[in-house]
């Protein structure tokens, strides 16, 4: 394969493997039953072996001590008793009760911890035992070198915390080694009785809690459009998992495997959420595999659907390995063991996701490079760029695109037949007066170019690109924008100073003094843009973020490219932004293109008013499944001229501007994740506050659940507002403001709309209402780290 | 006054007393109208004055640069606009806008905010304006020496972070002056248009949102239970103030001013979550003192007893001044402007906290000196304590009572004529040598008292008293009780080694060890110890708990008296604890007195089993007003025999051990404040770990809202349990425990039985359930201080 990042596939093998190889006569490069299985292994082309690290015989010893008194042979109690106490004291293991004991055996194994240890026994004894037992296990593998090991499942959501404080200790107790947590992808009891007849192999079962009989074989496939299976909680088993990742405070060295076993809908919205979370392994067993018409094993489409989105969450951030049981068990009458494999490597290669990433110029190629980390923002006011950055910047191939055709429609649309002045106010090292001058030679219009720039370095590429291509076509002005002259007044002023959130690379601040040279009938392009915010889960950059040692980075916002934040994942955009300006409402003699709204900034009029200081957001989002949100991602969209835009908008990026590379989003990360159950609202504030230094964003957030049917007993009632001439509004009360037209709110856009107005039918509907349920700190106040460029 | 902690009373004054005031012909000694009203306030016996820092005429330039364009004359608000950018570039006052001007008129002055200031408006710009006109306020009060302002009430639920943010941000910029927050008691739109037609004090209006015109005054007292006006939120304007503190992340600087113009109903329980509150001041029109039959003012039932309670959390923690408002208006016909601050101190005088602290022997007087802070709790295994340690502890007047007594019952009832061997376990300076000494004498019976100590300092002092008091009835053995060897086995073993949450100071792990000396059929005294936990709201343990810089001091717990944490406080005690243990079911044989329950030792028999190390517990517990918990309280209660105790249990101790000094409740903290809303519950995990060196507690919550009506959707389908015999509950599933016979159960108790019982029937009936809303982290994994002992 030439793609060399594809996932690796691992092997289990059972107990039986194991005792089957051993009744093998021993080969001389393979002295060991465990050393033949890998060398099997490896020659069928699997990167890794899984196996059981203990043997029947150690269940057998641990039963007896801790499990089994008889209650009516009180001296075989007590001999027990003190067997078990001396365990206790002292845990150890005899040779037979482990499957490996040399460090060749050991290389390239993932060990499976014993599957009937029960670290969430509603015993407190059971327990406490198991807690020993997992302990000496661990430190057994640890012994080994083994890196990896897979704990079995937790099986009561009653004592899950108990459970979680266990993986805790054992992480502090085991400090080099990685522990995986299996889980079936949902709740399986949805499924119980109605598994299909497909025996499982030996340790299939073990990862399904409940090893169901296989006795009435009836597939219910879950759905979550509204079908009978949704009145059971599919998300329980998600529930379970954010209770142990947050007791064990997001260690990195703890991760999921995810048991693939259960029937997977088509539809796997509600599936989408462990995308977003630290999948080390998905275990797939041969009985999942359904026969193609010429009896190969495939996948039914939800299981491939699932596995091909894990891939292209593989590719910008972690790769799960694909722990493959019972390949050998027969299960399928064609391909053969090799089949399976064949088929898992198929599916990989064949999925868009890891197409586009060998594709260049598409943004997973491009996103390869930085797929790992959290950067700070760039700060181009207050930093000269380095020619580097302004070169990686411009190989964009759909954003200088973009601004030349805003810009060629734009000399179209001008009235008149006077020569057009264009002023490109933040020229940079160029391309868009390269652009400026490729768009006038197709309008045919007569045009002429300044070029302002304030990098003294940007500046001489500037000067030797005029000499070289422009001509006299371009005049060059050295200075910032802000505060220099120009010899005249601009028709078409052209900038890129857009940040990931729109603003956040001081756009305002620099445009609101570049305003000055744009004619009060001239075109600004961009003509406006916009910030929006979505709530995010991605335990990866919650923990990026966290881990910057330095106390200042941690709590500000940064740049990242958010793997889990695909539209698939979080598909209930809705935003309801604050009330408009009263004082741009009453401005009614200024030249407003575009009707204000709040963290919109319409451009290209004289405002006799900082429009930079008063930035500020109040959004609204609901959705139905439960969550945990980490953080906020920031995104901007940006209308350049007409219908010609750009956007990172993740429902819209793809058809305003697809492809554009240079931006990620945003990331604002919160200091504690804010659980947000089924039916809740998120109530965002967010603040862009500036002083004569500095300017920053400060946020905060409210979650509320919507509970119907309910009596109106709390939270519902207004608050007097003693001026609502002024405002004062009421709680989630304020009015709508009136949507500003967009070349972009139409189309596709729909759950938008449909969401909001959900929204409000469910305010002004009785019997239902917001109960606040949690909230944030304040994030980043004061602005400890923010950008200085004032 | 005798009490020299008598709460303050400062006396408010309005610009119109000020302007008054000016008319009058000043005197030498009060040369300027606010000195001489200061003067007089103080000559009236007024402790401070609380006056409003800025006149009319900046409400008017503020008001015409910031808020009122014309929308008509262009040109005029232009010229308002450039006045205002004048003024937001260099925020300053002119001469007759402020009140004072000399330092001599700022002393002992507590100022109030422009109160018409929107901090909270929905305009962004307004909102702008308010934070650089409360900034400049700030910064003219810090210049004048000020130390406390009082900020105009949040009037929006709707934009209460905006004001939050602003107060924070205040905070940091004045890092020595003390903020606090207007805030009427509850929500004054339950009253709306029906307020008592009693004119308010000019000021007065101002702090209650809304100033509602006095029209129909028809008087609508808010009740907790049940009446008409429960159906409307009286907790929003808890909640605004729980946004506004969490924003600014708990500051010490930040407190309330609570406005008690608003009726107070006679049972206050929704009003009491405000005492664990930082409640500065509370402010008391003259408006809203009733008349009594002779004329003169008195306060209302409900808000007399509102101040009563008040005062009564002031004796141990914060003292709120009360600020009186318009006693010179006089309203009421007898008794002057006197009469308003007579009656509260006559209120104060005649308050029963007050009058028990100023009893000696009372826990309230005791407190006294341990108000202020958080103990660690003592380690009385690993250090030797110290003389006068011992001697704090032998004051309790109680404690060592009830111990005599209970060894004098156990005496009495001892069946047989022999000596009865009596063996007091860790005799420390001999107090439990003496009571059983004396149980003896008053019981008649024959017998003998073995003393066991291991502090090689209180051995002395033991020897002493022997040679001086107690002769050959006590025999002295020195050593610690878990290795050393007694000459004869003991009838009656006595030991005092319970903590506040019972086994926090090792007495597991050294009665496991004394046991050994307790005949098969003996009697320990205490019998049997529980512990209990509460959910406890209190910012300032939270605060103090955090502020502890030792980052190990910070997780851990601490002892100390809990003010908020008063009995009517959380009147809402309840729990349900974790399963029996199976071993403890299954040893028949052993002499198990009281049934074992998870967290209640039982004692007094041998057990093979080191009881010490499986301590676990889930407990439940539920309340309906809403509530942010900071942390947990821990309480103990022994039975020590029969029907004679020790409990600090808050509902329980003044039946068993009323006035009983020698334990203050064990603080729980949580890193971060958990919200519950109204009908949520909190469940509880809390463990009890050890090592081969130390004993610690881990801890964990997670809150879940009883959702009644919503359809079965979430959360509430257990998973399955493959192992049923072991265990493996489901969701809340587990079968309650047997509930054990204790002596103080029954009685009063019965909101606890009430709402387990409660609690079941949700489960059970159709149509409700609990859905997960929030979490907090794993409280001290690994235990990093705790106790070293063993």
């Amino acid at each position: 394969m030439s793609w060399d990042n594809a996932a690796s596939i691992s092997a289990l093998l059972t107990l039986e493997d194991i005792a089957k190889a051993a009744r093998a006569p021993p080969k001389p490069d393979a002295p060991t039953p465990v050393l033949a299985l890998s060398a099997q292994a490896r020659s069928k082309g699997y990167d890794l072996v899984c196996l059981p690290l203990t043997t029947e015989n150690w269940k057998k010893r641990w039963t007896e001590m801790c499990l089994l008194p008889s209650g009516v042979d009180l001296d075989a109690d007590m001999a027990a008793e003190k067997r078990a106490e001396a365990w206790r004291a002292k845990p150890n293991f005899l040779l037979d009760e482990v499957t490996i004991t040399q460090l060749e055996e050991a290389e390239g194994v993932t060990a499976l911890i014993s599957e009937w240890l029960e670290l969430d026994a509603a015993d407190d004894w059971v327990r406490h035992d198991a807690e020993i037992a997992l302990q000496q296990e661990l430190a057994y593998a640890s012994y080994l070198n083994i890196q990896t090991a897979i704990l079995p499942p937790p099986r009561s959501r009653e004592y899950v915390s108990s459970y979680a404080r266990i993986v805790n200790a054992c992480l502090k107790n085991s400090p080099y080694m990685h522990l995986s947590i299996r889980l079936p992808i949902y709740n399986p009891s949805v499924l119980e009785n109605h598994l299909p007849s497909i025996p499982s192999p030996p340790l299939t079962g073990g990862l399904l809690p409940g090893s169901p009989t296989p006795s009435t074989p009836r597939l219910v496939i879950p759905d979550d459009r509204g079908s009978e299976a949704t009145s059971v909680n599919l998300d329980a088993t998600w529930e379970m998992w954010d209770v142990i990742r947050s007791i064990c405070d997001y260690s990195t060295r703890l991760s999921l495997t995810l048991d693939l076993t259960p029937p997977l809908p088509v539809k796997s919205g509600f599936l989408s959420k462990w995308k977003a979370e630290a999948i080390r392994h998905l275990f797939l067993p041969s009985s999942t595999f359904i026969a193609n018409t010429k009896g190969y094993p495939v996948l039914p489409k939800g299981t491939q659907s699932f596995i091909r989105e894990s891939m292209t969450a593989s590719i910008l951030c972690h790769r799960p390995v694909v722990i493959l049981a019972g390949a050998n068990l027969g299960l399928h009458s064609m391909g053969g063991e090799l089949a399976y494999s064949q088929y898992l490597r198929h599916l990989e290669k064949t999925s868009p996701a890891v197409q586009a990433a060998q594709t260049s110029g598409t943004v997973e190629n491009f996103a390869q490079g930085y797929q790992d980390y959290l950067q700070a923002p760039l700060q181009p006011l207050m930093d000269n760029l380095q020619s580097v950055t302004y070169q990686t910047f411009e190989q964009d191939p759909v954003k200088y695109h973009n601004y030349e055709e805003a810009i060629f429609q734009a000399l179209v649309d001008w009235p008149g037949e006077e020569t057009i002045i264009l002023c490109v106010a933040g020229a940079g090292r160029g391309p868009l007066v390269a652009r400026s001058l490729s768009a006038i030679e197709r309008s045919g219009r007569d045009a002429f170019v300044y070029a302002v720039e304030k990098n003294p370095n940007a500046y001489i590429t500037l000067q030797g690109r005029k000499e070289a291509e422009w001509g006299d076509r371009v005049t060059l002005i050295f200075g910032d924008m802000r505060f220099i002259e120009v010899p005249e007044e601009a028709d078409i002023l052209i900038s890129e100073l857009l940040g990931s959130f729109g603003d956040n690379e001081l756009s305002p601040e620099c445009l609101d003094g570049a305003m000055r040279f744009l004619k009060s009938d001239g075109i600004s392009i961009p003509s406006s843009y916009t910030a929006h915010l979505a709530p995010l889960q991605s335990s990866k950059l919650y923990n990026e973020a966290r881990a910057g040692k330095d106390e200042k980075k941690r709590g500000d916002a940064l740049c990242g490219h958010v793997p889990g934040c695909e539209p698939a994942f979080w598909g209930w955009w809705g935003a309801r932004m604050g009330d408009a300006d009263r004082r741009y409402k009453n401005a009614g003699s200024l030249n407003i293109r575009e009707g204000m709204r709040c963290w919109t900034s319409g451009l290209g009029f004289h405002s006799p008013i900082a429009i930079t200081r008063v930035r500020q957001s109040w959004i609204s989002l609901s959705r139905t499944l439960e969550y945990s949100s980490d953080g906020l991602a920031g995104y901007f969209e940006a209308v350049l001229y007409g219908n010609i835009g750009l956007s990172i908008h993740p429902h819209r990026k793809d058809r305003i501007s697809k492809d554009m590379l240079s931006w990620f989003p945003l990331f604002f990360p919160f200091k504690e994740p804010l659980y947000l159950p089924s039916n809740s609202e998120l109530k965002v504030s967010i603040w862009r506050l500036t002083n004569q230094r500095q300017v920053w964003y400060e946020w905060h957030a409210e979650a509320f659940m919507n509970v119907v049917g309910a009596p109106l007993t709390d939270s519902d009632v207004p608050m007097p507002s003693p001026r609502s001439a002024n405002g004062g509004g009421s709680l989630f009360g304020s009015p709508s403001p009136a949507r500003s037209p967009s070349p972009f709110v139409d189309g596709n856009d729909s759950a938008f709309e449909r969401r909001s107005f959900r929204r409000e039918s469910v305010e002004l509907g009785g019997g239902s209402r917001l109960i606040k349920i949690g909230h944030t700190s304040l994030h980043n106040p004061g602005g400890r780290s923010s950008w200085i460029g004032l």
